[in-house]
């Protein structure tokens, strides 16, 4: 297997791309990992890299604020449309980047292109829960305005993920909704209820945001706009609820040696509602394995969305998705 | 001033209603205070009604989960119709109700009726921010699919809301979205972007949700289905948080002794995101003083409401709003 890493991408780049990679490659020793971007740049990184990982020399960066479709158009030799062209053109079998997310999606549509039978491809968020494993949230804004029958591909599309990549076997999904009962919502999740009811087994009905987070569902669907929006305040919350408690636990003497012996229990919280824990975002419905790490990704999170590249890859999810769109 | 009190309505009813106005009344020995339901359910919570606090009866009761439509259409003599016909006629200045949220905006808008000029009043929804005094998001789920003259008209209201009940000179709108950039978004929030730019003093642009709870804005404004769901989903997160946080602290007797020296810091920090304290939310855009209580109320989030009322009332918004419409 190779897995081809845009080491230019995301607010720590080339560093975070680079470490979090040879981490990766250390204890994946048979897949092969290509960091694409500037030579030059990259090696000044480690003078230790592994036999499995090699340097293919990009030119470009797509900045992080560029307008995707024009510069995914015209920056052909930046590091992410490298990328992605290996990926179309079968040296790479999987590829992972923290840059520019509109690029990031543009490149995954048009030069890797989607499933045929898939109309538009979504962008998932596995979003902590309180309890369980989490919920996996698509759209979570490859798509505006989207329509029910791309909620219901979204669905078909999520449960394989859950299926192969975190072993569940009755892949519950649900619809985003603002009320619990059938009929409840705006025209989209009117006509979308009526199409999941009748076409994908496992559907649990409206969910509403309330209970998003109490394992509900496995998977919601809802159109890319709100789901971006409930992605990006989730992330917003928890650093702020995660910002005041540090000021009540640093408040004093008293109160730092008191949080000592809370620790555990801290860290553990912590480390569930840490995104570096979840590997980054699959872009679900093209022709390969395409995973959005964050753009303030870590060495850590980095590793982890090039692990989540791997599972992805090594469960055999693109081709589960061809086989169930076409059998 | 006379507030019209639906003592039926809410989780806790007619307990918290009636406690919640009870408090109230004592602080506003000038204010009248109507409290609308079954006589003897309400009589045998006290025997202590101050002077300014009378009943009226009505025998029926919406339930939590009726058909909003229908049953304000049949139940004339409920506590939540009545109340509402007070306002419309004029024996009351002001109503306050924890009941069923769907029946409770119809009976505002087929009671009551709209303000000339506003196609579609909104809830508003109060949201604790990490910094400053909250956001005020309009709609919190009064309306779905609904247009960008819509939430202009949401921006004009949240703006005269702000400014006479929060005392602020500039109160800032936001564009909720999903990038920070003009031109982003779904169709509506282009369009929307558009108008305000044009038609709505301290707009300042789009703002990501990831932004909303670090005071980016005073008034954000975005389609119904969208801020509901935001809503919600703040309410289930902060409730999941604060479960994670207590058991924490009461994990061992170390534990609990420790959050003991933290106990003034939690304090503030609960306090600022109960919902309680908010005062419950206002149906703005119709012809009288409506404010939603929380179905979950006790009495001190009910107290807070009848308060909110109050103030509304006190300051002159809905003479404002009018005046301002047509002037």
């Amino acid at each position: 297997m190779r897995i081809a890493i845009d080491a230019m991408g995301g607010d720590h780049a080339p560093n975070a791309p680079v470490l979090g990679t040879i981490q990766a490659a250390r204890d994946l020793p048979d897949v092969e990992f290509i960091l694409v971007g500037r030579d030059a740049e990259i090696r000044v990184i480690t003078s230790e890299f592994p036999p499995n990982v090699t340097i293919v020399h990009a030119e470009d960066v797509i900045a992080p604020n560029a307008e995707p479709v024009k510069s995914v158009r015209k920056q052909k030799d930046s590091s992410l449309v490298v990328c992605t062209t290996m990926v179309r053109d079968g040296t790479a079998d999987a590829m992972v980047s923290a840059g520019n997310t509109g690029a990031f999606m543009v490149a995954g549509l048009f030069v890797v292109g989607r499933m045929e039978g898939i109309e538009r491809p979504a962008l998932a968020a596995m979003m902590p829960t309180f309890k369980g494993q989490g919920v996996l949230l698509m759209d979570a804004g490859a798509n505006t305005d989207s329509t029910a029958k791309n909620l219901v591909q979204w669905a078909h599309m999520g449960q394989a993920y859950m299926r192969l990549t975190h072993g569940l076997s009755h892949v519950r999904v649900g619809l985003l909704n603002i009320g619990s009962e059938p009929g409840k919502g705006n025209e989209l999740s009117k006509v979308a209820y009526e199409l999941l009811e009748h076409d994908c087994s496992h559907f649990v009905g409206n969910v509403e945001a309330r209970e998003l987070l109490n394992g509900a569902c496995d998977v919601v669907v809802c159109d890319g706009f709100v789901g971006n929006v409930l992605v990006k305040f989730y992330e917003g919350a928890g650093m702020g609820f995660l910002e005041s408690l540090k000021h009540i636990f640093f408040a004093n003497p008293l109160t730092k040696l008191a949080a000592l012996s809370m620790r555990s229990g801290l860290k553990a919280f912590k480390k569930r509602f840490d995104y570096a824990e979840y590997g980054g975002g699959p872009f679900l419905g093209v022709r390969g394995v395409l995973v959005k790490a964050h753009g303030s990704s870590n060495p850590r999170a980095f590793e982890m969305a090039v692990r989540h590249a791997y599972n992805m890859q090594h469960s055999g999810l693109i081709q589960d998705l061809e086989q169930s769109i076409h059998g």
